[in-house]
């Protein structure tokens, strides 16, 4: 693939400066770039790095000749324009086309004629895979699941029966979705559940087991939603865990049974989202979030790393700490907790001077 | 597989209400129930939500008749029946009986002639494998592991050696079971052996590399445990780590080297035990909670989600937070803290009045 | 393999006491070993528990003759005797001589005459496979990765394309190395971006769809990293995502796109290190540490399991809690939240004290 600098920028509908003519055969950071890369200046902390007599992507006020460049793309969004070039680079995963030979196909599955399926992927009964889907090595699709247009499975995916991906989804190694729901009940009320009553107070523990319910429900994901590397998404009890448009989730997160995810959100690393839990659209968790149970997180509520959210949150919200608090009510009371040595000192100090003027009031 | 009412009921040992003869073909949330499909209405206010003319099981007390159901299933416990009747609907992923051609089995195993075993397994030298288990495709087991009967092991799941799965365990898709223990050592003191004794302060630093501890014991699995989708399960040092009958474990679950799990646990999503600790009996950890290196947390321990214990918990206790403390004692910190600023108030007025007071007194 | 305690003691450099043609055939805890075990008394506390007329490893100021032993080794960190001695004893994974007829392999991978391939492997383009470097069952490796020598790839491990692993590096089952970043950006300036610089306050929310930012970067592990079993590490950006030699990752790590990590780390289960974020050399994080993008944490820092760093971290530190304190100063901080009912009370007094004070003092 050649790409010049004018083709490029044609690409990311951007504004030239220099030589369009210039040869760019791959991307690099600001200050790393070697011949025939092009330097990635996001911030105009960064322009600071570029070596001269080379190419940039800039932002748009930036002064490629000021910067003694041979060629720049201005562009307004500088992080934007990364995307586009980006994908202009990268060489994706290396699925081959066709079906390989060795994968094993249920004679019932419909294979859009386009489509390409690697070494040892497993499909079952009556599995759809849309126009110029991709299916890596060693991925297995259980019966009757649905794979739309264009989608990108990675090596070693596990996706059950019963799922339906949408157009353009992409699913990272290692990711399983369709697993069965974790829901047990015991034959009399559960120490769970008492404590749901009394918050915290036991009456008498009795030694029980654990009866399976099973998950019947499949799983819905929508179009354009990505599934990172070894997250887990597990399918509903009755109805279908579902994943709404454009929504990303990033590795090792895990979704519940039942749980129902809006469009737009991004569920970043190792974020756990408990059964039958509904997010709204456009939410945001950080890394290693927690959402609880049967609980509503509304519509563009964005949590900070780590929260932890025990209970229903209002759309819109602004989200840290464990327990979830609104973020400047928890940064407050973090600041708070800081002063406290303080407050010890203030208040011993104050008790001490109240009991000599109590004496003192004593003896007048 | 045809069903009525009728069966259902004698499989659920229930009661029946109206016509019996009607034919069950699923299941369905109350509301949504379409043609053939039995409403599930397992809390009173989900009763209210039923369509007139259908199929519902009910919890006991609830009145059918006037509900304007044509058939319903009368139980004491309506979440326990959904475990009978899900189980009455469950098609399972589809393992088609028999050795798949394309398996690699080791001439030594030993596999019950009515065990199932999908596309691609590898399974090792000595490997034993009881009646009516199934393994899925891509499915590893190591030599020398026992799988008890009736067990069924998903797709793509990886068994090592010298492991040991009692009867009608479930593994799910990606879990990892047997890998070598995260065991370190350094030729001198490390840093960490240095501040668990003196509970932060440091000496001189020392640059040091790591060695490996091997991992010479297996992991023992207990009848009737579920092991969930990508679940890791590290192997013992020298003795086993054992997982015992009844406990069921959630997605994303880490036991560490030498951990030893009680008797019907329930371990949610994402939880984590560090290397030998104990866990007692019917303990359930709530979602992303932590357990540290060598402590023992009690039988009948309840702890909800995000909860980190870093110390030893007696029997029973109930426990929420990070550090862990008993529920009570958690949500009154919480409290206390969340009314920091009224009392931070509070003390900066009495600090005024004092000074006023000390100043008058003085003056008097 | 024979081994007596005389060749053992040899292996590990240590004194041998009494009989050393005993033979050894395998290892136990303190209390637990059967005939021909040797058993481990690595602290003063588990001697106790050796059985007479056995073998035993101790430290070298035990006394083998009072604990009537017939033979010992002896030797001066106990521990740090395990690793050798583990090692002797580990059968390994069996993954066996020679590639597997059923791997399969590019054409232009260059794999080592003596290295193993184990069944259903796929190994891509131009891959480069060192000297007895063992490639478990159903691994896949991308084009133009390269393995070093004596690597170890245990069963189903996923390493895609464009990364580098060092010598002796070590894979567990389930592992994703080279997945994609989860990098992504709006069109506009995104709610996270918003609040990122108001620290909560959010003007209008806009709905936006994410657009993906491409992962050109690869992934580089030095030698000697060992990696735990379905841990994940993404690829860069544009530059790669590094691991540096030495460094031990545990299950369930997370490591995003562009991370930096030293050499001679300890990453325990379940940490998560977020994008762009760079940990210096021997830094130790306990199991379910985060941290977050794009900060530092300094050489020799050590975080007590579940510590969430939000701030650069000054070499050394040793931290704890969420968010990440001095471990000194947050041990202090739980207990003022524990004495706050005290504190609450004393005030309330003073109070009450303070305003019978006032009225006394009006009434004066």
């Amino acid at each position: 693939m050649t790409l010049t600098i004018a083709d490029l920028a044609r690409a990311l509908n951007a504004r030239i400066w220099g030589d369009g003519s210039l040869i760019v055969t791959g991307a690099a950071e600001a200050g790393q770039a070697g011949p025939g890369q092009i330097a990635l200046a996001t911030s105009p902390a960064y322009a600071g790095r570029l070596a001269p007599g080379g190419m940039a992507l800039l932002a748009e006020d930036a002064d490629p000749e000021a910067l003694g460049l041979k060629a720049a793309i201005l562009v307004p969004r500088p992080r934007l324009a990364m995307a586009g070039l980006t994908r202009s680079f990268d060489p994706g995963p290396g699925i081959a086309p066709g079906i390989h030979a060795s994968a094993i196909i249920d004679p019932s599955a419909e294979i859009a004629a386009d489509a390409a399926i690697g070494p040892f992927a497993v499909i079952g009964a009556k599995v759809r895979i849309g126009a110029k889907a991709r299916i890596g090595s060693h991925v297995s699709i259980g019966a009757e699941t649905r794979i739309g247009g264009d989608a990108l499975i990675h090596a070693g995916a596990r996706i059950a029966h019963g799922v339906s991906l949408g157009d353009r989804v992409i699913v990272h190694s290692g990711a399983v979705i369709g697993s069965d729901g974790f829901s047990f009940v015991t034959p009399e009320k559960s120490g769970v559940e008492e404590i749901r009553e009394t918050l915290g107070e036991r009456g008498d523990i009795r030694a029980q087991h654990w009866t399976r319910i099973h998950s019947l429900g499949g799983v819905e994901i929508g179009d354009d939603v990505e599934i990172g590397a070894n997250a887990t998404i597990d399918r509903g009890t009755i109805r279908a865990t579902r994943v709404g448009r454009g929504t990303k989730i990033d590795n090792l997160v895990h979704l519940g049974h039942n749980v129902v995810v809006g469009e737009d959100c991004l569920l970043c690393g190792q974020v756990g989202i408990a059964g039958s839990a509904r997010i709204g659209d456009r939410v945001v968790l950080g890394g290693q979030c927690g959402v609880s149970d049967n609980i509503f997180v509304g519509d563009d509520v964005i949590a900070g790393g780590a929260t932890k959210i025990f209970t229903n949150a209002a759309a819109g919200r602004v989200l840290l700490g464990s327990p979830a608090l609104k973020m400047d009510t928890h940064i407050e009371a973090q600041k708070n907790i800081r002063r406290l040595p303080r407050l010890y000192a203030q208040v011993a100090e104050l008790r001490e001077t109240v009991k000599k003027l109590m004496q003192k009031d004593g003896r007048d």
